[in-house]
């Protein structure tokens, strides 16, 4: 694994745990941990219980002890390493968004579907496909317990940059992390409401935000805030539903308020991050007595669950990383191809230049390459 | 008060009950109810307590005994009733949105400014201003309560179109309704957020779209609808916020979910009309121990509520035309000019309007006149 | 109607109103309000609708003029004026609790069963049998739909005690209202779960107090208050279900928190009077969808609704009554036995009688006088 | 660790994953997994990551391998399990309910006390104590945010008997679990609810049922249910306030609905173990603008959360056993007595015994010895 901050911690978690709770083919040994600074490195690998660390991904990639790599570094550094890794023959799993832009991730999609060929798998780590909740919610649009979509409204609402003296990050440099709220969160709902729609969004009209363009910076003095703090867009899908989105960073009390709500010509579906165990399902056929079912997404039938509590003892946020494990793991053993693919990946990309684009060119409609088809 | 159905029933109520309620200073007689079928209007005129009737609307209101002219028709005629009343030296109340289009609603609102300086008042009756709740939350606002606002998202889903059967009405018909979801729903959300805000959108870029083109027609054929079935769009307040906003008839399971969610640099503010006796804050100042506050808009404190019942025990929608009735007749006792009016009116009308230009137009931004000022 | 205070305004609503919704065989004549004090009750009649005063409850109940006698005063009156009532062959609306013991509320229900072989109606005013979602419940627990009831669980939280020094009230004095918390709240609760159950509850065990033993009097000087400020119980009842009440004016930050929640053997209901539009329902059948769901009690095809707005747009805390004197004034035109009857009302005061009982005599299990039959 | 079913899995969970995410003094090792089955204890132990078995769990306590014995077998073998860990030295932590009777109990408290005098340390895992919303809400409560508490009323509903098919376990023997809903889930609500308001109940008056006799058996025929399906009972706590509880396994829909809501003289909080990440405060003082804050507990200044992740990224059912571990091996370090002792789980023993007694005897009141200290 490269890299060991906040994604680091969740993921050395899911390596750890997966095949505690989950019958796995292959018992995922935690063998080396990369990370710039040596010192930090040790200090994260044995918190983390990684066996040893490595300073140049170079060397970590290329090592025969490791067989997967799992990149969670800044969206900057994505393209090179997960490039090196597959060439190594190395499996893949690299954290969202895939890369910075649309040119990156074409590269890392072409090298691997290059890798398949030679069977090496890869996959980007859009998490919350994994949550049970929009894992059965996919499931229920699958089965057509709410017909033909027509309406898809999705928001993600932070606030932690509300406070206009929270000082400067990395997440805040364009050049690090390639847009503001739109690749960190944005990102993630169009990931996730096209997986549950099951189709691509065609194009969208865009307006982005800066509200504070200048932070503390570490020096003391201020550093420029370079990316977007918020994002709205509007899109439209190929089967023709309609959709709306926003991402912001300034929604102040909502600490992770990740949304998405579809409606269909049967039924309809919502869900709230903040209460992630929960799924609200609207079925039109239950006639006087219909009404959003708050199904709380913890029966043993439910997608992951079985292999954790009984009903009604929550799952939180970590374990969504131990599926997403779990899930590549098996895939690698089986020898298929795990989804979301590095091409899964380009699409969202290439949502998120379309956005950029649109909110640069007076919001003009601006379409998806490769939605229409 | 001209027009006896859905509109007709519900003014009814309130003319009747204000003062049984509020000390008006006025009580209002119900004199007599227009309508163009005379049959249907005189049992309208005894359901709902009106002395007499007229069939002929410009006799109505040029009558002696008419004081008030209600407006409760569809939207293509109300202009003309609206110029010949105000003409005629009556106080007028008309319902929203105020025009069909911006050249009906120049042309009102320049009737109007006349009018008020011969004291004649006029009022549009964007009743959600006079929810409780969402006037409490706008006093919150003006009292510095939420800091600067930022973001503001507000929809309107319905779903009395979601079935493809639904049959065709007026307000699928372009030329009696001007729009569809827009003007219907759209137009409550675009005057609640600016009235909440206390600022005007300077522009907007949307999206609209009809599910259903076709619907059976009353004599057992089908008919074109020709309006929107579902509009989206962004906007841009003068003060800064982003805005976002979705009105729709295909939201199935949401019967009358008009909501509102600002954020604000220092607390937040989210309603429901599902839930319309529920205000949600978010005061930032709370620190540990912030969240969003439920707040049952039932106090004595709380505007309009004194004259109700005890806290906890509901109001509905009908209380909101009460209101609308109280505030309409202080100001003529007063001789003051009521708001919303219908310049307030045309400025949504011209949002409106730049929302359809925008869809028309590929999304593109389009300016809100008036907005920049 | 005798009485002008809350419960004065909230009837005279309803009488004023009920046939301007529904279709009513008779339309209801606001004759004679009675009051004691004749400036007050003038101007009670005045803003509510009343043609006539009475300071002499003995003059209105015997008038020509009255066929109705509705009466909204303290407990303990209510058993004279509605004897002298129907023994004048009027039909009588009383409001809840019948009475304030068990003595009076046998004479009522025995001059009430006699009455009514002569022709004339009475009913006792458990108006919350009339909010749409309760009485929506009702059907689905008549349907089968929840199978065989095993727990209610039921509490009516207030708050308008908590603060001690909150003046002394009539309400808080035993021999005007028989009882505290316990009259007031628990008998809504007693008979709703009786009457959604459809059985009645045979015995219970009791928990009583009273937290401020002395309030400020309107002479400066502090009154002794003499009932109970909350009251606990647990019941059983007759098909086997156990039961669990609890009514308190100290439960801070619940304003009208009249909760039910029934669990049957194939679904549960709950509901909360707070959130008076929804009822929600878990269908035991739902599979694994299975989720309460949240209804909106607003649908034409449900309880009284059809009568008032479209769907989604709320009802309030005053319909309960409008819904009461449709049902009343349609027994009397029909003929027949309104619900409930006194006989039901007596049923009530006979649990709470058994609750006081059981408070008294350290809890120990009592039963309920005919909850056996 | 003894025993290695659900308790045993998330138990081991806790103990390799405590040190991951805490600092703790020692870092626990997973040294030996005792189960009475050979086979299906390795299989566990390989599961769980335990270093051996063992069949014998006398041979476990006396290990010089082992400092630390945590009990996860059924109530019936945690007396002579946990005296024989004291006897040899080792710190205990206890499942609960401590014992399946108080008998029992106070053999373990009394042994506890004479081992915390050679520094041994004992704990009954009360885990919800754990859960961040819960410690949160007993500081809300200690820094005075609610005043005097004057209502407590939890409940904690199950659904998993409500199928009268459901199979016979070893829950539904009093010979091996002691009671049914009453020690298992009860006891988490009594213990809860005292260490919340940091008071002990006095007193209490009792309900319990048993809905359904028999059970299918493993062999193809009937057992006796021998327990209570449903416990209700009120109590008194020592300062005054008055209490409700009721715990059941029959509560269809329900999964873990375990809640509490706590009414003070200032404030007031309500928790949803269903919603676990979230704690409702009304703090009285918020004036006009007063309703129940839904406060995520996720922010890294609340209990416990600081190791974890990001506000709104939520923690599950696991995390309370985790915390526990961190609260456990601390206390060892530090040399000091854990919470909640044994003699916690005494006193939560007594109340069970206590509304045990009262159910059998008609309901009568029953003291609580030693709530009265």
């Amino acid at each position: 694994m490269v890299g060991h901050s906040f994604m680091g911690a969740v993921h050395s978690h899911a390596w750890r745990s997966a095949h505690r709770f989950f019958d796995l083919p292959m018992v995922p040994h935690l063998a080396v941990l990369g990370g710039r600074d040596l010192g930090r490195t040790k200090a994260a690998a044995a918190k983390f219980g990684w066996a040893s660390v490595q300073t140049d991904w170079r060397e970590l990639v290329n090592s025969p002890d490791v067989q997967v790599v799992d990149i969670c570094t800044p969206g900057d550094s994505h393209c090179e390493i997960a490039l090196a890794a597959l060439a190594a023959g190395k499996h893949v799993l690299c954290e969202k968004p895939l890369a910075n832009n649309v040119a990156e991730a074409e590269q890392m999609a072409a090298a691997a579907k290059e890798a398949a060929g030679r069977g090496v798998r890869s996959m980007v780590a859009f998490n919350y496909r994994r949550v049970p909740a929009i894992a059965y919610a996919r499931k229920l649009i699958e089965d057509g317990r709410i017909g033909t979509v027509r309406h898809v409204r999705a928001v993600y609402l932070q606030d932690w940059l509300s406070d206009e003296q929270a000082p400067m990050t990395w997440r805040l440099r364009k050049d690090k992390a390639g847009s503001g709220a739109l690749g960190d969160l944005g990102a993630h709902i169009v990931d996730a409401t096209q997986f549950l729609v099951g189709d691509l969004l065609t194009g969208v009209t865009a307006v982005t935000n800066t509200f504070v363009n200048q932070r503390p910076a570490e020096d003391g003095g201020v550093d420029d805030v370079t990316v977007d703090d918020a994002a709205l867009f509007l899109g439209r899908f190929a089967n023709g539903a309609v959709a709306s989105y926003e991402a912001t960073r300034f929604a102040l009390g909502r600490k992770n308020g990740m949304r998405v709500e579809i409606n269909g010509s049967r039924g309809s579906l919502a869900f709230d991050f903040e209460s992630m165990n929960e799924l609200s399902f609207f079925d039109g056929a239950d006639g006087d007595a219909s009404g959003f079912r708050r199904i709380l997404v913890t029966e043993p039938t439910h997608p992951y669950v079985g292999a954790w509590w009984p009903p009604g003892h929550l799952l939180g946020y970590e374990h969504t990383f131990t599926h997403e494990v779990v899930d590549f793991v098996r895939a690698i053993a089986d020898g298929v191809d795990p989804a979301p693919s590095f091409a899964d990946g380009l699409q969202v990309q290439r949502v998120l230049e379309a956005v950029e684009h649109s909110a640069t060119e007076g919001s003009k409609w601006t379409d998806v390459p490769g939605g229409q088809a």
